[in-house]
């Protein structure tokens, strides 16, 4: 029996919710063929996140782990490519800490590429009828933090397991305070992870698949 | 008993299927408290959709009409405010006629308001959890031409009608098809159909609600 | 010797300038051709935009009027097609008032087109490689207000005149205020007042030139 | 006396021009204090891009390289803050290969900081009324695929070279292939590169100034 841990965030800014928790939430603790899923929430901290993702693996022993953020503005599910050393935060975190340019962990390397099969993933996320991009940052706030974290911690403590991160539009159950902007509903966010789940558990490689921007 | 009737248009341009024509059909036949729903489907066709609209009232009989068409690159439902008199085709419609600066109706007045009460609608989609907005154009294409004739008849033939005019999103199962556009589920679009029919079933006039823009 | 009115407003909302102004300002006093332009610039309330209007133009005797307004988040110079006879305020005008869906002028009708070759206005943009599109809404706050009690005006009072309306973006000059908004610099918003005096002062009619939105 | 080396595309794609090579061409030979502006072009080629940078190095021995690209759809200039080692091209390049999922270098790191003080560069600009923001994605194609070569090149063979890469907007000359899409003259894309090279020409190191985003 495998583990697959989906992590999500507690709320941020002006946020009384956050979709990635939410949707985790929903498919804590179902079955997706040998695997089960198990659901954690980390704190929106740049300070603590890695400690508690750590302590969240330690807790689980997963096999996969699936890290989920919100990312307002984009329509689709986003599968991230690529983690960076650099914390550059737009907005205090929940601690009132804003950092600038100060790397997630000094002497670690740039980036990380993803340790998920990003493409396998999008094609099985658009075959199921949900939206799905490949995308080349995670920003510079407390997700690309902990996906960096994730990704350094798989590279020099765990090399068996594997990981990456996928962003999730705003819910459109959030959307009235989001006028205009992109939304899909929690039902469809919860139907992504789940694919997901699917595909990493018995995925052995990627596939080749175009996913590209010219800048 | 009345009678609602919610027109969707049949698919144009490169596209399959036409969300709007798909959420009416979902939703076609159901009751709203006193009010049953009917849904026709019109022709993406300058020249004709003018004299199939009043065909499927004359049918139909209803004491409400909705149209629903659709706009891709839109995140919401968006309510249209008004109809003017003008065909400006971007692209061919499906009789390959793509007039460029013609009247809808020669001879009719520039524009018309909507006959719904659109910042009612807006509240109540809103209070239900689904996105909307006021939109202060419905294009220059055959949505606008249909809302237009829509109007006009209303004004001049049928002055106990109401109706209007809604634009929905891309629909989510669409979403494949154009990458990073804004989509909501066919599930959404069809209970943001049965939101507007309860709320045009028993609206006796309009509410005020700040919903404009700068430009 | 004809004399062509262009009207810039006064700053609103938040910013120090109004790029509409700072335009007009630039022009002022310029010959084209056998023209000669004279700018005005009115104030951001809709309680008396129209009276300053209408002293404008009974001091300067023009024949033609070209009002300017700026609309944030556009990219390029949009000729509106259209005055609609409502004003919907999103936020507060420069007297403190913000109407909700009232009309610009009780017992006008719905709607006015614009008085001024919107189509060769834009070609003619274009070929002085200047981004040019039309716009089927010039919004529901003082731009769309001038804009109607002018065209109301025209149809009134003064069926000689000849008179529309135009957004334009925000400056680059003021870019540090708007992050990641589209801007054109005050230089480029000058020549296209140049470009449009011109066109104005000669155009004897309007072309037909496709410039449509399906939605 | 310093040479700096600003690098521009040939066109690629659809466009018979590309902006990036014209503003260079504009500053080539220029003075900025003590520093010499000199600029070449370089093939839109993910086979030949890297030996013609080297090859312009090797030429002109600059003491800084500033890498220009076209960024369609973004407003401002972009100042790139990381180079990844990937190649996932969207469309063809000029020579008619279109990788995907391939390193830049085969064995370089997965990604290089830019070795230019970014953030010094985005207050420059904004101080001379130039609109700029720091990027975290330099995308996937030829542009990303220069800017890791160049980063490649100055960490494995020139230590004492510094180097990075902007992207610039469409320019305002182009617009009417574009339209909708923010652009930003000639003129304004020249004057950034001034700027640019001033401030490379001066700067002992960057400074803290917040770029962030949260995804």
């Amino acid at each position: 029996m495998k583990t697959i841990l989906i992590t999500g965030f507690e709320p941020f800014g002006d946020d009384a919710v956050n979709p990635s928790w939410e949707a985790a939430l929903r498919v804590d603790g179902e079955r997706m063929g040998d695997a089960t899923i198990v659901a954690r929430r980390l704190p929106c901290v740049v300070g603590t996140v890695q400690a508690a993702l750590i302590a969240a693996i330690e807790e689980t022993n997963p096999d996969v782990v699936i890290g989920v953020g919100l990312a307002a503005g984009r329509a689709d599910i986003s599968i991230e490519r690529i983690a960076i050393n650099i914390v550059d935060a737009r907005i205090p975190d929940n601690a009132g800490h804003q950092p600038i340019d100060e790397p997630v962990i000094e002497e670690g390397p740039a980036a990380y590429f993803s340790a998920l099969p990003i493409k396998a993933i999008a094609r099985d996320l658009r075959e199921a009828g949900i939206p799905a991009s490949i995308s080349q940052t995670a920003g510079t706030y407390v997700c690309n933090a902990m996906f960096y974290a994730l990704r350094h911690y798989i590279a020099t403590a765990r090399p068996a397991l594997r990981g990456g991160f996928v962003h999730v539009p705003l819910s459109t159950e959030m959307a009235a305070r989001y006028p205009g902007q992109p939304t899909l509903p929690l039902d469809t966010l919860a139907a992504a992870l789940r694919v997901m789940a699917a595909t990493v558990a018995t995925a052995s490689g990627d596939i080749k698949l175009g996913a590209g921007t010219i800048a």
